[in-house]
């Protein structure tokens, strides 16, 4: 038999555990600051709410099957769907606007080659039910928010109104090649205004094509911009933190408003997340729109920029102490420290003192309590020092 | 289309799930405090892993399917099988003693009229690769006290030494018949003496069923759970709130040393959660025995006791405090207010005081800020009354 994970699945050893653990906590202390309330959703959903609403591509990458009621069954795949469901199924149950946030796994059958997983954590904020522009201002606030917090330096978040696609196409291709116009324009920063021009050309023609990239460039922050800007700027988002970005074109279809992309200048990797307003969506079920806007968090991705630049905190472990077994009271001191409110691990085998200290290295435990038959010593395990110790002095020394 | 969930999965709307997260949170710090680690898995694994496990009944439970690429997969069972996996895979990057806990979904197919849920979260301890009893002690007492922690009175923890049965074969009936004999003494509480001798007879007759209950009545605690109780009464577990138990016998195959169970006297659906030493199982797909203890957190049922015996905090909501847009000075107000760390919500449609303070009563809020252009209203929801405030004055009004 084979001892591993499926492709594209991960096991989480105690060290990454942890530092997942700790992005989550941040975000999830910022979420309720901001007034956010948790969802959770069930992992199987009847196959029928899922499908028909990721297109072609998501129908490929979907886990769908039978149960063992022949119930046709499939996996989480985006938190946006179930977020519409939840809408319509509860809409006399929940207060609107809707602040909530959403952090459960999704999955999709990528592939792998590219560096994609088939299982991995997907973080959403998102506000449903109101029209304010104040609604897009506080999610893009709580996504700077949210990397700042996280330490990320010279972020920028993009902002565009998706409104002006809509008005390229005035004069310039028929609207059913808008789609496709979005989606070679969302390129412009990977492959260089060349390549993107050879791309429209073939699907509106040369002249159009020049006459779109013109006016994409020269384009101006239209007034649904300008009013998210003045908001930003009385909850006193820096400056420089957000920009106009008359290209972000972001790919998805359901963009109705504003989008919004967020990056790094020292990880080039791509976006640390995106997101916008989407109208059309999350009423999808009910009977009536319900106006979104949501932003969601690339969770690997910031985990991978945050061991590139080094922005977890040394130790995540927060058990820093281990009391020895090498004397009777052991059991009894190690109930004594952890009455005291101090995290420790009690050795629980029986064997040499110097063995105990080896498994303590290990650990990389930076404090070591030996403990005798009439004395106690703590021995600092980076600076190699040891002291006497009473029991009523430890959480001052270990503080 | 009929928008539900399967039949066994649900929903958690904000409040169960700050319920919920309020329990994993409290425990999840008694475990740090213990030293125990954190491990993730995923939900799907190669069936190959996890059939042949857990028996008939979970070969017919368990959720298995053919996956895109025609792989044979299977949803996470338990979070038991896959810590084997782990400790056979990772056999050298983890430190042994290994203490764990594990806090995932798992996918049973289980017959949902006996209220029973198909999606449900585990919430496991276990310290792998020690025979020391100090580690059954510390799980044990790690149990109870989180028990305690999370508010509950009159809790008792049940030991008995699964040995004591392989001890009652002897002369009384064929080896072959114990695990019979053990889930017919595991049902005496709840089906009584008398069913059980019944049961017991039809397995191995009518003399033998007697000796055996006979023995059980009287058998006295074991070297093993004496000296686990010495280590009880050292770490100053209180004596009243653990109790060998002879009848005491677990369903399941795979204990081999301590079985325990808690209980809690106000709740008497059933037990609250329960464990023991399984030296064979984790080490199932290592090349040698790994002994292993656990204790296993009952967690909707815990849940549900919880919620009878009034065990929740009356609010869960860290957010008690509305700032209402009724100012164009409210988003900057906002913005100040969560820096000042203090947790709150911004109305942020442009509606009618009178709509705003209605969302605040809905939501339960305890205060509302009214934002004027030049002076701040604290409101209190609870006591009626309102008073000008400033802002540096506000965190200490809402501390």
């Amino acid at each position: 038999m084979n001892l591993q994970t499926l492709k594209g699945f991960r096991d989480f050893l105690p060290n990454e555990a942890r530092k997942r653990q700790y992005v989550i906590d941040s975000l999830k202390e910022l979420f309720t600051l901001y007034g956010f309330e948790p969802l959770e959703t069930p992992v199987l959903e009847y196959q029928e709410i899922l499908t028909g609403k990721y297109g072609d591509e998501g129908e490929k990458l979907m886990y769908k099957f039978l149960d063992n009621g022949d119930r046709k069954v499939a996996m989480r795949y985006d938190q946006t769907v179930p977020l519409a469901r939840v809408a319509a199924q509860y809409q006399n149950d929940i207060i609107f606007p809707f602040k909530r946030y959403q952090i459960q796994n999704v999955w999709r059958a990528e592939n792998t080659q590219k560096g994609r997983y088939r299982e991995f954590l997907q973080v959403d904020v998102d506000t449903i039910g109101s029209n304010s522009l104040l609604t897009d201002a506080e999610i893009i606030k709580l996504a700077i928010d949210s990397y700042m917090k996280l330490g990320f330096k010279e972020i920028k978040l993009l902002i565009n109104d998706r409104n002006v696609f809509s008005e390229l196409g005035k004069n310039n291709f028929e609207p059913s090649k808008l789609p496709a116009v979005i989606r070679a324009i969302d390129k412009l920063e990977k492959i260089g205004e060349k390549n993107v021009s050879i791309e429209l050309s073939e699907q509106i023609g040369k002249e159009s094509a020049k006459r779109v990239l013109d006016q994409i460039k020269n384009q101006k922050p239209t007034k649904l911009i300008k009013e998210i800007f003045e908001y930003l700027d009385k909850m006193g988002v820096p400056s420089n933190t957000y920009e106009f970005s008359p290209t972000l074109a972001r790919g998805l279809d359901y963009y109705t408003g504003s989008i919004f992309e967020i990056k790094c200048d020292q990880y080039l990797a791509g976006s640390l997340g995106g997101g916008g307003r989407y109208d059309k969506l999350v009423g999808l079920f009910s009977k009536k729109d319900i106006p979104a806007v949501g932003f969601a968090f690339g969770f690997d991705r910031t985990m991978e920029a945050m061991n590139e630049l080094n922005l977890f905190p040394k130790s995540l472990d927060k058990t820093r102490l281990l009391i020895t077994n090498t004397s009777s009271r052991s059991p009894k001191i190690a109930a004594e420290i952890r009455n005291l409110g101090i995290n420790s691990d009690l050795y629980i085998e029986n064997k040499s003192l110097d063995k105990q200290l080896k498994y303590a290295n290990k650990k990389n435990y930076q404090f070591v309590l030996i403990v005798n038959d009439d004395t106690l010593i703590l021995k600092n395990m980076i600076e190699g020092k040891q002291e006497n110790i009473s029991l009523e002095k430890l959480p001052n020394v270990l503080s």
